[in-house]
């Protein structure tokens, strides 16, 4: 494997998964990292300090679930404007802290900079069994595709005006990948964006069964308010941070008594195909193309 | 050992030195991360797309090169304003990637968001042997103290309106610790400061000898232009990027046998103390207290 960076000999996976993936001695090293800035990827005004500590951890934790990892050791790099209070830096570590004491995730070190506007970066580090490591380029033709959770649930609250904490799924993913799941993606851009990137990397397609999308209240409610349909609110809804995966029928058959055990919703939501496209069919039975977009951070 | 953000687990040493030291199997992982925003650590207008990714990545290696570590693994987050262009970013990207091919550091995998402002981070991840890491908690009484290359040369450069590409110490870090020094820091905010870091850690004191200290050509001559001193801007320009250590007797004695065998300069420059300050001994063997200040990010 190569890049422009030259030739890879640490990483069995570099660029285009949820984290990088290198070569321990026992267990894979995974290697993430997240930018989250002031006006593009949150509103500190309404969101706070502290939730903003929460969240820029959060979300780095969930690409290592993703992967089916386990959380090791960050580093954070704040960036943050000179007006900033001492108080409101503690507030945002508090965040930080309490999120890497629920998660088992070790802060080990950091940048603090100067910026005139409010960012942070967060890297994580965490490992893998090999046998059990998820990547997006494992779906195959016939696994049945699954999703914790409901979908559009945060965009639904920031229509709403509320913010709601990103929980990792971290322990869903590592009781799935015991289970035989190997194809595995977190859903920051929303269903439609973040199967796509399941579907190139494999080389494959899917048909999604619109109505077996668990479509959130939250979205259903804003999306009435807004006279929007809450479907395609919950396909290209940003941020869920529920875990997207697939299954062959051999282990596909056990998920539901797993998700119980685990008290975790998760519902299969359609089947990966040969096809190459990604399709929703409709409850009238029609294949449509699958809604383009999802979050676009650059819009 | 514990922080606000629970106690160590995976970290050998946390927060506090220029790497996080973490438990590998053989080998302890290093990782560290860096941002630099634009008109905060760089101009963009004159030090160009190329430089900057260059840069960006050689501040990192240099923190590796501290700790006695070999490069393995990085990951980019660039925060770029809507208006950068595919050319500019590719530029950026050149310069990243020939920093990574010229040391060896895989880049994994990274994040791109938008930002009103230019800003990247980045965070590495390297190896060194348990019994090789260079800390800077590691400096005795007795000890000599050393420095690699000349002082005051970027800050000299930057007056003069010139850009010098930073060169990571790796090689000569290795060459170091395999000669049995344990103590060392890399020079990012100027020699004073970083040397007080070393200070702090290990709970000692030095006096550095004002004749010895290698003042580079570039800041005598910036320092002329500007009628001030010469040394002091050699002691608090900031961003060398050279290495400081410190080494017993025992292991001093084959140091300027090792440096011309490496090729680098390596100057003797004084000695650490049990006093806990740190002293300037001048030309005319006063001790006088040492400059404070050094690089300010938040000047």
């Amino acid at each position: 494997m190569t890049s422009r960076y030259g030739p890879f000999k640490a990483a069995k996976v570099g660029p285009g998964d949820d984290c990088a993936v290198l070569e321990g001695d026992d267990r894979l090293l995974l290697l993430t990292i997240d930018t989250l800035v002031d006006g593009v990827h949150f509103d500190l005004a309404s969101l706070g300090w502290r939730a903003l500590g929460h969240m820029a951890l959060a979300v780095n934790l969930s690409d290592i679930a993703a992967m089916a990892g386990e959380p090791l050791a960050a580093v954070i790099s704040t960036a943050f404007p000179a007006k900033v209070t001492r108080e409101e830096a503690e507030l945002f570590a508090d965040g930080v802290a309490s999120c890497a004491v629920r998660w088992d995730a070790e802060i080990v070190g950091g940048d603090t900079v100067r910026s005139p506007v409010a960012a942070v970066t967060i890297a994580l580090l965490g490992t893998v069994e090999p046998e059990r490591v998820c990547l997006r380029s494992a779906a195959r033709p016939g696994d049945k595709l699954f999703v914790t959770g409901t979908l559009g649930r945060r965009e639904g609250a920031r229509r709403m005006g509320e913010h709601l904490p990103v929980t990792p799924r971290l322990k869903e993913a590592r009781a799935l990948s015991a289970s035989g799941v190997r194809c595995m993606i977190d859903l920051s851009d929303g269903l439609a964006a973040d199967l796509r990137h399941v579907l190139e990397a494999s080389g494959v397609g899917a048909i999604v069964d619109a109505a077996a999308v668990p479509v959130d209240e939250m979205t259903v409610k804003a999306a009435k308010a807004e006279g929007i349909d809450a479907l395609s609110l919950a396909l290209t809804g940003g941020d869920d941070y529920e875990l997207l995966f697939t299954a062959p029928d051999a282990v596909a058959g056990a998920i539901s008594k797993l998700a119980q055990k685990l008290g975790a919703a998760v519902t299969l939501i359609g089947e990966i195909t040969a096809s190459k496209e990604a399709l929703l069919k409709t409850a009238e039975g029609k294949l449509l193309p699958l809604p383009e977009g999802g979050w676009d951070h650059f819009k």
